[in-house]
């Protein structure tokens, strides 16, 4: 097989957390072809990461500390792991079959904040609750629009949570009634997780985002979508999505993205300053990553229901990281900032149930079976 | 002097973090009188502090260890130094002049949420920006609404915090433009802080809530009310508060609240079940406690501003901590939940300056002085 077109290539180079059976204490790890690397197990030389740097950072249950040490040193690990992967020279002993590893939270979360990026989502969410004319803000144009979640609820992809209850709206009496949620939705996201932060009253400046931000995970940010909309107004979402958000447990850094990038939708009108700095890479501020959406029911196969690219975003994750800081915000390393469903321009491409299935007025079929929100998930 | 008009009296015996200049080390402290008490030099024998516990729990620069052990090991702390307090036995070596300590954070606090429990605000802030007829959302008086804040600004009372900049909306071109704030505004608030937490989708229920609760704060929820008018639709306030929100350094434990329990004010509709649980106590769920807002500008005397009460909270701490984990949201020892702005019935009672001068269109008197935001505060 030729590992350039594994997951998990030597171009790849993720960083997460894991145990093992024969290891249960979590520990810091990559990840190359079908094994993981348990990074406690391979020897760091470099400037920045030896001196027992590296055995410090590595032997910890999230990768904060490692995160902490800057872009050069997340570098300095890439390479040297590269390296030894090409000079076939990493230790037997680091390595073991990613079947085998139990993935855990990558990063301890401070604080987590998930944006509303992709126009579209913005677009097609605002047209079913406010109708077409009003459905994207005024503002959503000038500012990459975002609130802030619970970072406490946000687990690693494969936790099982439970489907919420809550005060959701009797359509006929107009009055909230107690019930398990009916519209059980999911949000695909792509998010960032910083890695250098910055002082409260000192904002991160666009021009110098790309060097705080230490790498990406996918997200699902589950919803409820009758205990949303029964309470986002006037300040927000808050039940409706703080019982549970799922984060892949590899951390792909930004210098794994740099070969996808590319442009971003045209802003029109112009963002402001603080959201342009001097200007935007050669290549483009965003990524084209394909994403994919698949349904599975007890009994259906995997069955793909949407097909995005993180490409759609409208605001970048510089711009977010700009944008978030620019009042003086502080950003601690292991803060998690979220794009928002990520939907493109076509009906496949949406990036959540409200949207495929326009409110539950019109079902997918799952491998045979009908489907609209998550109705069987328990 | 009659201790028991002091802030800090025998009844009272708060929780915070210290250092001084013969002990630079943060460490956990109480207060009596003009004193703080040092409480890694105090001698706890207790069965739930005793045997090395208090010495472990105490010597940390954050409460939350010892606000792990839960609620019988607060009682067992506040009683051992009350009776040393009686007993006149406090070593001499615990107690600082509180003039010669450092105040810092009392808590790590992972998730900071704030609630909107003042029906007099919401009234008041719904009349403004929405006019009188809809001035309270429908979903108001069923829900105590809430939404979740920025917790790595939260900081202790007495720290500088910058005038945050952002886009704010010119009235007459529709168009924002960047610039520092120029209605920056305070809100009044009592936060409490969370003792025990829950695993994540098993709700804390109305009944068991009080056990959650380690004590309150007072919290100044620092406003930019130009930002966050600008923001805040669809997805609640972000930059307008995120700059930095104080709290005060001493946590009074809701047994040194017990003498002042009150009734909540009248509740219609009855509220959900598991909102009301199967009774409120005796002597209500409520406290009956002053709260007053001086201004002072670089020239003027502390000017008393305004006369609140946190009595006036239509929901109580008990029904935000059951609202805020109904559906399963997990909170963790050291989470912050505020009151909202405290706003009672008379204009003198009104917790921010957008509701004393209603939006700015009129002035206060300070001393002489005519203010109607935080024009001066840098």
């Amino acid at each position: 097989m030729n590992t350039n077109e594994l997951d998990f290539s030597i171009q790849n180079i993720p960083f997460g957390i894991i145990s093992s059976a024969s290891n249960s204490k979590k520990r810091v790890a990559s990840a190359y072809g079908s094994n993981a690397i348990d990074l406690t197990l391979v020897k760091f030389n470099g400037p920045l990461l030896g001196n027992g740097v590296a055995e410090k950072v590595f032997n910890q249950c999230f990768l904060n500390d490692f995160m902490e040490l800057g872009r050069p040193a997340w570098r300095e690990a890439r390479q040297t792991l590269q390296n030894l992967i090409k000079e076939n020279k990493l230790p037997a002993e680091s390595l073991i079959s990613l079947s085998q590893v139990q993935n855990h939270l990558p990063a301890k979360i401070g604080d987590y904040t998930d944006f509303y990026a992709s126009k579209e989502h913005a677009t097609n969410v605002g047209t079913m609750f406010r109708g077409k004319d009003n459905a994207l803000m005024p503002n959503w144009v000038h500012i990459p629009v975002g609130y802030h979640g619970r970072a406490s609820s946000v687990v690693v992809t494969g936790t099982n949570l439970k489907r919420p209850s809550g005060l959701i709206l009797d359509p006929t009496t107009k009055l909230p009634y107690y019930s398990k949620s009916k519209k059980m939705d999911i949000e695909l996201e792509v998010a960032f997780l910083v890695g250098k932060g910055n002082n409260l009253g000192e904002p991160i400046k666009f021009d110098d985002s790309e060097d705080h931000i230490f790498g990406m995970v996918l997200m699902n940010d589950w919803s409820s979508r009758d205990i949303q909309s029964y309470e986002y107004v006037p300040l927000g979402p808050f039940l409706g999505k703080n019982f549970g958000t799922t984060v892949s447990p590899w951390v792909v850094t930004l210098d794994a993205m740099e070969p996808f990038r590319t442009s971003q939708p045209h802003q029109d009108p112009k963002p402001a300053d603080y959201l342009t700095g001097s200007s935007v890479h050669n290549a483009g501020d965003a990524y084209d990553v394909n994403l994919q959406v698949y349904y599975k029911t007890p009994k259906s196969k995997d069955t793909l229901i949407c097909e995005s690219n993180l490409k759609y975003m409208y605001w970048t994750f510089k711009q977010q990281l700009a944008h978030h800081t620019v009042n003086g915000c502080n950003m601690n390393t292991g803060d998690l900032c979220g794009s928002g469903t990520i939907s493109g321009p076509t009906e496949n491409s949406f990036g959540s149930l409200l949207e495929l299935t326009w409110n539950g007025s019109k079902s997918l079929n799952i491998d045979g079976e009908e489907r609209k929100f998550l109705e069987y998930w328990y």
